[in-house]
């Protein structure tokens, strides 16, 4: 039989090249990181031995389905087998799932499943009748589904099955999607395609595609999902739209998405006919109690609301005299019998506000601190100004400890790049959790609620690496100490609620998905959707190794390969920070559109709407003071962080601009005057797409090439729009300074009337 | 030995299974009528004795290479075959590839390729060196080409390879799809997601997709695409654009798709900077001469303007008192010298022309016959309306012998439920094109280019098929004979040019594509796009062949399925006349964005937006008097057609009210009076989709799972629309008429005012 074998694999082999021969079957990134590919041989050998059996529950709910399913189908492809569902343990290698409640199996085993909180799992080698086994067990369905993703993932960034003892539980509680989908199917800053949702076709028709996005967002640990814009259209909320929203939950129920949605707060005058929104007005407040109980009706697990009020334009309790909190608690009133939240955008600023922008939001809320109701919850964007490729983190952080706030980051790319631009987010979100309040004012003890660390090897190398990364946002080596920076009360302390003992925690990202065939408008975007999740599940892990296993389970585990494409995606933030934005710098995109650049614009009826407001360059110098001599925002901060931002020398330099004035002349730590490090920083993040392209085309051995081809067309891309960033941006500043390009440097291609006249009313996502 | 074969193929069966189980694998509708599929054991034994090599020529054009390609993906998906190239035949079963000028072999064997016209083909059983072989030879690359995509359908439709002896010409020259793609992405009554041209990153980022597309029109032989809106936005024309539009160029060329643009009338000014667009001043005709130039130096094959011109408010030579032959022959003046064409659109109609829409079209263009340059071709929609689930040919074809006249259909379904109803439009063109103008005024004799008809035994089928069917709407039995009526004055010999000898011939079909993953918004849509392109190809082709042959390519070859599923869609068309405006009423949808009833509008302010313009229904009796008493329209057709039109009895029932203003009580055919009459057709057409629905339930066992549940749901849609559109107009002429519900008849679920209640803002396409 000896020629059997080699004989037979050779038509597996051909069998399979056919079946994926035609197009349609090519690396589209439509898998996004499940694309469960073959292992290869050496795993596939000693992972087959831990999937003999599935020994499931004998009564399955839809969500323990859900999880034997994606093992089938995950085992299916990573290692051509088809597990067998068996009903007991008959030998070596079975995986068993379930709950105590579910499996008497697993309830004889007795795990420690009392530290896990709800979402939480266990995977662990167990003996069961003398045989070697792996329980995927946890207190509730969901768990287990959580669980089921975490061993494939195990399998899928090629680590050991053997001698399993993880224990993992969400560090924070809602882990939201928030899509900016209108109803006509446009998404704002989307550029990805129109919104996934077929509003027109629902609720009759459910696409297969809703599924897939809940098995993505299960596989990460994404627990909810705002399905329509902040920017919201009272629409949602009749009963045509309730309708819609209800056939989505339920496809997403078996996969622990909830579903919320935005309400318009003027909603009870456009869709309930009456003449007033009034927070404090019986009818209005019957209504969305009446309203409430309507979605409930239809949506039993319905989620809660999300609420820009008075901001940009939209309405809000302070059209009535009304405050944030007299709007949230109306609502929160409505919900709370439900089990709803609210949750209450803290971004807001006025046009006819002359405050600085940055603080706008601080004095609004700062005061209203323990007067919002126990459901309400403040998100709160992660930088006072509007998700900028880099900004100090919102100084409402730490500065809130009676109010649950929850954090709003942005994965759609609306101010780096749009689309095409390759720029991995995960430092971005890491350095704005990591950032040290130096809030100790409120450090109530943390509540019993388990919050068991995640054991495994990877996760404490992880942390190990990220601490040695850390940087602190308090005092600088050789200052003055402030005893409230201990590193222990940090931005992700507040947002995972253990700094204030927070009874609602909560995690929210703006999504970058679209009817784009990949999801995300490009594949390494697809990074971004991830690196979010992982960090809402756990706000301490590493950016780089959520980057590496990304890299694995969507390209290709080879250490050659993973290495050199983390070095790219780590290195992509910090280009985009330097080509669009360097030293503090901020909101120097073209209007409207925010695409490419234009810090000249200045005319614009609102002082906010200009780039220049934001720059304030003169022949004088540049940068926005907001020092005590300036706009004082630096003073919003805990002291130690104050007084550090405030100080031209200590302040760190990514925020320099930030937070002051200076002269072009100004002295800097490289040597250089501010001018000529200014123009460096352009040409060194111009010069990292360069790199990132080279270096790309180096990785064609291990990339298909559908991809390939694709992001290499982006780089190219991203290359030339870097190239007209630092030109006209050059060009602005030499031009508003008045000062001659330091010596040896390349001058903007065009002049600056060039760049001035470029027009692009077709930008996406606008 | 033995036990060998059944071992291995289990084992490539579950390799294929487990190949294709993650989602995206799904039959999700992206391969379209191209998917090779496996054939059955015995056909595969049968086609694998005439496959067993390709022998290519040794210098491949970049069209030959597609050619190779496709039977390659073909053969292998087919017959899982990895068919080899040769050089020579070697042994039976070779598959020879070429035209006399690329491969000697084929030279040797004096094929009668004489008479084919430019693109067609022969596929021949020949003996080559005393080996049985099958030949695919053409003129030209393109014949090549599509000979390959025939030779492949007749696997895909189980037709046998042996005895071969195909000759095919296509019967038209240009054969077209029309996007009314905007540059923002979004589609004029486009119903499957945005515009597929991914304008914003071309031409940097050529997605897979085009291919893919120009596959799809290759395979049924249409060789030009109108790229953009024919509202045209000026920009298209401006570098950057021309530049975008230049790479689908690229894309498309190998595949003998050339790439045609909408023009703004306008653009010297939009875009020339010109304070005149009059297209007899100088510097104009200068402009759009540097213009074309300055395209074709971009697209050296590209094919020429359409231009849509002083109709619903699009600038024109009118607005400088000059005729639509002035606008068109400066354009055909500028594009001339280039080898391109001018489509110069006859849909036009004007507010403030008091005339019957319906004649406008026909009362601008007859008189400039003879008028318009050698390279003007008039695009005349196949009725005098617009698109409407049935209209009576346009008076014009006929009309014009010495102007080439094209054809515009519509696929995308504007008037006929949007993508989710299920309404074959093969009927709807078959009927106009077979229509019988009646004009032999000017019977020149054909021209010697060659016109072949396919000798396939199937193609003979088909015609006969289609003789029985014929219905000829000139004089019917028992009337006055007219010498005229002979039944070879068709529409189609308008179209085919052999009726007037035309110097040009073309066909264009407003596109149904957009970027849903199954390109057409419905599985079923995509037939509207297939046949299409078949009665393109050949305009006496039957609408029910190609049917069949399209579901067994699209489902399943399996006779029992198909006999079904083709009288289901050869019923389809006929429903959605009844259920929406049966008997000859036209143009009843809601205004603007044409979904659903809206019967009762009768206040905006063109009178033609007004469904009521189009039913004139009152107590006294319905429909639009187009006698001589009346608009006096039937007077537009040639006199025998006019003389039957115009009488109450000779006019075809489908027709009547089309024609005639009729009184209530009008007794009909059926013995009912005309009210219950209209009242019977409503129910006829809610009746036939409920029937569908039934139908499509027992295919199931015939269908995957996803297109199975999604042709289902959209049924479901499809029977509640019907059913509202038969309330609501019901409901309304009951009103209007005054009159009782016939006995029997159920009432419609609402009063009235609840559907002149209903509003869609955010109905598609719009």
């Amino acid at each position: 039989m000896g020629w059997f074998a080699p004989m037979c694999r050779a038509a597996l082999l051909l069998s399979i090249a056919l079946a994926l021969s035609p197009s349609s079957r090519a690396e589209d990134g439509y898998d996004l990181w499940l694309r469960y590919k073959a292992v290869e041989p050496q795993w596939r050998q000693t992972y087959a031995a831990s999937t003999r059996q599935l020994v499931l529950p004998q009564r399955q709910s839809p969500t323990l389905r859900a999880a034997a399913d994606e093992l089938r189908r995950g085992i299916g492809g990573l290692l051509d087998i088809d597990i067998g569902a068996a009903e007991k343990v008959t030998g070596d290698g079975a995986l068993i799932l379930g709950t105590p409640q579910s499996s008497p199996l697993i309830g004889k085993l007795a795990l420690p499943l009392g530290g896990l909180a709800a979402g939480g799992y266990l995977i662990r080698s167990e003996q069961v009748d003398g045989h070697r086994v792996t329980v995927i067990a946890a207190n509730d369905d969901i768990g287990v589904l959580y669980g089921a993703f975490r061993f494939l993932q195990r399998m899928q960034t090629r680590r050991s099955l053997d001698d399993l003892a993880i224990a993992a539980s969400p560090q924070v509680e809602r882990r939201l999607l928030n899509h900016w989908d209108n109803l006509d199917r446009s998404v704002e800053r989307g550029y990805a395609g129109q919104s996934i949702w077929d509003w027109w076709r629902l609720p009759d028709y459910r696409h297969p595609r809703y599924t897939d996005y809940a098995r993505a967002n299960a596989s990460i640990g994404i627990n909810g999902t705002v399905l329509n814009n902040v920017n919201a259209d009272a629409d949602i909320l009749t009963p045509r739209y309730i309708d819609k929203a209800a056939a989505l939950a339920e496809v997403f129920r078996p996969y622990g998405l909830r579903v919320y949605l935005s309400a318009r707060f003027s909603a009870p005058m456009e869709i309930g006919g009456l003449g007033t929104a009034d927070p404090k007005d019986p009818a209005v407040r019957r209504w969305w109690k009446d309203k409430a109980s309507e979605v409930y009706a239809a949506i039993p697990d319905f989620g809660g609301f999300l609420v820009k009020a008075n901001s940009e334009g939209q309405p809000g309790p302070q059209d009535y005299g009304r405050s944030h909190a007299d709007g949230a608690n109306m609502l929160a009133d409505a919900l709370g019998p439900h089990g709803g939240v609210v949750m209450w955008r803290a971004f807001v600023y006025a046009h006819d506000n002359p405050e600085d922008r940055a603080k706008q939001a601080y004095s609004e809320f700062k005061p209203l601190d323990g007067q919002f109701a126990d459901n309400v919850i403040l998100q709160v964007k992660n930088g006072p100004i509007d998700f900028q490729p880099r900004e100090p983190f919102h100084p409402l952080f730490g500065a809130m400890p009676k109010t649950p706030l929850m954090m709003e980051f942005q994965i759609t790319k609306e101010y780096l790049g749009f689309a095409t631009h390759l720029a991995y987010l995960g430092p971005l979100y890491e350095e704005v959790l990591e950032a040290d309040t130096c809030r100790i004012d409120s450090p109530l003890p943390r509540g019993q609620i388990g919050r068991t660390a995640d054991l495994g090897a990877e996760g404490a190398r992880a942390a190990g690496e990220r601490q040695g990364r850390r940087e602190s946002v308090g005092p600088g080596p050789g200052e003055r100490a402030a005893d409230a920076c201990t590193g222990q009360a940090t931005v992700a302390s507040v947002v995972d609620g253990s700094l204030h003992d927070y009874r609602h925690t909560g995690i929210a990202g703006v999504a970058n998905i679209g009817r784009d065939r990949d999801w995300s408008g490009s594949v390494f975007n697809q990074a971004n959707w991830y690196v979010f999740g992982r960090l809402a599940w756990n706000p301490q892990d590493s950016a780089r190794a959520v980057a590496e296993d990304w890299l694995k389970m969507t390209f290709s585990p080879d250490s050659a390969f993973v290495q050199r494409a983390a070095d790219m995606m780590m290195a992509s933030r910090e280009a985009v920070v330097d080509y669009m934005t360097p030293l503090g710098l901020a909101h120097l995109m073209a209007t409207g559109h925010h695409y490419g650049p234009g810090p000249w614009v200045s005319e614009l009826a609102r002082p906010e709407w200009n780039p220049a407001y934001y720059h304030r360059a003169d022949a004088g110098g540049i940068g926005f003071d907001r020092t005590a001599e300036g706009s004082n925002a630096a003073a919003q901060y805990a002291p130690p962080v104050a007084e550090r931002f405030a100080s031209r020398t200590a302040v760190p330099e990514k925020y320099l601009l930030w937070f002051h004035h200076l002269p072009w002349d100004h002295s800097m730590p490289s040597g250089r005057d501010l001018w000529a490090e200014l123009v460096h920083r352009y040409d060194r993040g111009v010069a990292q797409v360069e790199k990132m392209r080279a270096d790309w085309a180096q990785l064609e051995p291990f990339v298909d090439r559908q991809r390939f081809v694709q992001t290499g067309a982006f780089l190219a891309i991203q290359e030339r729009e870097a190239r007209w960033w630092r030109d006209a941006s050059i060009a602005y500043f030499r031009k508003v300074s008045g000062r001659e390009l330091p010596e040896g440097v390349r001058p903007p291609a065009y002049a600056l009337e060039h760049y001035r006249g470029q027009s692009f009313p077709r930008a996406p996502g606008h």
